[in-house]
């Protein structure tokens, strides 16, 4: 029988069974204490190292639940069987390469045109912490278990009703699905969809989209834009059955997709079953000229557009809400298919949100931040003025960007190094291209960058444009 | 040129330039007026509405925006040409089927041993509003911006840190992904394993990660398990690439894995490149006896683990928190192919969690309901004395649930049937088989119940058992 020469120090923070049961765990797993071997019943262990018998039980019964000893009734306990000892080794494992947070240093700008940069100091921080506290003291227990896959019914209803009045989509509040963001509910439209899905892409496109839809087995087909947007010939000449859209401010190129368009492509997906138009309305709340343009879906008669939209945009991009209107068939797949899948919002978060918009915040924080954008936008409009015979203007009226491209035969790279020079980013447009001849365009005569205002104040505006005359005038 | 005959109302809510926008698409959409269509002149409609001339001017640039009408130089305005104009037609769409919530009513209990039911009544909703507040007061506008895609660094830190001490998980920040919930991390965990994937569950297994992996596309093993888990044997003979297991408590069985069984799982995994095994510890902090078991990630060492937890347990449901710790392979591949999938829990709750955790307040109720679940843990097996004539009891000693086996020849079926027509709802564990035999399962004697405690107060787990009593002895 093995000789337990333990150590038991009164003063460690730890206690006496652990302090037993972590010495013999470490001398089995150091080999020292070998498989089938028998250890010393309790009562001599206890009576050896002067603890109470129950200690001592404590310790032996801790290594059983564990696997590392056995009780054999009527004959005591003995050192499992392990085929696996071999790696029970006490190296320590490898510390990890990385020191510090993963991202690296990235260069500091004095004026960054980010076309993904949204601005909260207009946010209405006061009255969002007065909902959460309310949300928090009212009927707290229930907001703390477990809410419906497809999101609250009630959310989903104002969210309903925003659309309908808004976006001109009609949806009933069954036909929503509230997902922690656009990607996610990406994820959940593949499963509904199924694995097997050529989809259209317009190019250049929402890049992080493509690099989705490119993760999933989807076979991805790039269709050459027009004015107008996606070309519907060239979505005829090839065997998609999805086409990803963005009709009422495409990213990158801003273009807004004109009704007769909107019509080709619905007409196009009616022409056989299973034919789908995602919808992607990420900005269509900023349009600085004349009324908000409905949604493709406001025109689908027959259930072929799946709508995507989000808050992240148009509240703060912290808010982790999107969500996606099914056509019926559809959600008739995901209710068979895919709704085991939780909801991926918390139930608080979605009442705050859903006060939010319900008592009006939303509505108001919307039309105060489209005049707010809007300035912005005019302003970068008036200083683009003088810009305006070296440069081409496109993509303005909506969103939270717009495109400048040379007239003098510039390339993208010299436009992108030069305004880096003087301590300026903007976005170049290949940035956006799917296709592999991405290098090939930046070298182009006609480059075209993206300049984004959405995060930017007006003294940065004007600092930014007056680096990029040095740059490029 | 179309004679338009618009009857303006200045008492409504619409200005004047939408009633003439709305009339002329209206006008449009019906067929009325023709594509190729000349409209009148901004000048000549203003003259005839009595308008100024800058109403109908915007009337006509949303027509123009929206793709309706066009503008041709020096020659006026026109109805778009548009192919598919025939689905304008006015129909409403279908009404939706469904009149209220999705789901159906169910039947009413006296009592529910729900196996997932949890108790929220020691909650700190006090502590959790405090810091709700604090976190929203204190610098909200950057809580506000988005996140990092793996979780935020110091939530990161936080749950290592605490992964160590509570489960011995050997893990960075750095491979740590945080998501809103565990069905999230594995539809990600999808993208980054690939998705030719044969993986190994065992039968009986946690439903939800089974039809989640079934809507995935891949391969599911089942592979048998005996009273120490999965048969390594059993999974040798099969020539899966990753095994889905639940050392600490699995799930229905209760079982826990000892030390030896776990070393042969990674040994198994060991033996070719690309096998991992994914460790579900879903309900470890929930452990009655001794001290907690530590999880399989604490007893590997080359890398063939990846853990998933979660919070939606130790919490409450609503926190829509999991986090999974990658090998470090798999971290580079998700940082390669995966690191654009934006986070899905929005910054504000992960520092509420956070400061949840760091405060103590995390361990303090975890502590707490240790106590509290084991209370009931101890009155049910108390209760089920007398039961032990008839009923085999296993999977006790941690978790929310344990199982009850007949020994009198009762199928399950039978036992589920009885508990219904005493009103008591306890669930079988056919319900939890994934061979396509479970009916079969169901009419064999020896059957299985479930009875889960954790939502139930001690009057209810006391009648509960009494009317159980009733109809089963």
């Amino acid at each position: 029988m093995y000789d337990l020469t333990i150590a038991l120090r009164t003063d460690s923070e730890k206690c006496l069974y652990e302090q037993i049961y972590e010495y013999i765990r470490q001398e089995i797993r150091e080999g020292k204490l070998r498989p089938g071997e028998r250890l010393p019943s309790t009562r001599s262990l206890a009576e050896y190292l002067q603890i109470s018998r129950s200690t001592a039980a404590l310790a032996y019964e801790q290594l059983v639940s564990e696997g590392y000893i056995e009780s054999r009734p009527y004959r005591g306990y003995y050192v499992c069987r392990m085929e696996e000892l071999y790696r029970l080794d006490t190296g320590e494992e490898d510390g990890d390469a990385d020191t510090a947070q993963t991202s690296g240093k990235r260069p500091q700008y004095r004026c960054d045109f980010s076309p993904t940069a949204t601005d909260m100091s207009q946010f209405p921080f006061g009255v969002w912490r007065k909902i959460n506290k309310n949300v928090l003291s009212e009927s707290s227990s229930g907001l703390f278990a477990q809410g419906d896959s497809q999101g609250e019914y009630s959310l989903r209803e104002t969210i309903s009703r925003y659309l309908h009045s808004s976006r001109g989509v009609n949806c009933s509040p069954q036909q929503i699905i509230v997902g922690a963001g656009n990607d996610y509910l990406l994820l959940l439209l593949e499963k509904i969809l199924g694995r097997h899905v050529k989809i259209a892409m317009e190019n250049p496109t929402y890049k992080r989209a493509y690099q989705i839809f490119n993760s999933f087995a989807y076979e991805i087909t790039t269709v050459d834009m027009d004015s107008a947007g996606m070309s519907v010939s060239g979505l005829r000449s090839s065997d998609v059955t999805a086409a990803y859209v963005m009709p009422s401010h495409q990213y990158p190129t801003g273009v807004l997709m004109p009704i007769g368009r909107r019509l080709e492509l619905l007409k196009w997906a009616d022409e056989a079953p299973d034919r789908y138009l995602i919808e992607d309305d990420y900005d269509s709340e900023f349009r600085y000229k004349g009324k908000p343009i409905p949604s493709l879906q406001a025109s689908d008669k027959h259930g072929r557009v799946i709508y995507i939209g989000t808050f992240s945009k148009s509240i703060a991009p912290a808010i982790r809400v999107s969500y996606m209107v099914l056509p019926q068939a559809l959600l008739e797949r995901y209710r068979r298919q895919c709704a085991f899948y939780s909801t991926t919002v918390s139930r608080i978060d979605q009442k705050v949100l859903e006060e939010f918009i319900r008592e009006g915040y939303f509505e108001r924080y919307l039309n105060k931040m489209r005049k707010y954008y809007k300035e912005k936008h005019d302003l970068l409009l008036e200083e683009l003025a003088d810009f305006g015979e070296a440069f081409q203007i496109t993509g303005e009226n909506a969103g939270l960007h717009l495109l400048l491209t040379g007239k003098r035969g510039q390339t993208e790279e010299e436009l992108l190094t030069a305004a880096e020079a003087v301590g300026v980013k903007v976005y170049g447009l290949s940035e956006s291209l799917v296709e592999k001849d991405s290098g090939e365009s930046l070298r182009q005569p006609g480059g075209t960058v993206i300049l984004g205002y959405g995060g930017l104040g007006q003294e940065d505006i004007k600092n930014g444009l007056s680096l990029l005359r040095q740059a490029w005038l």
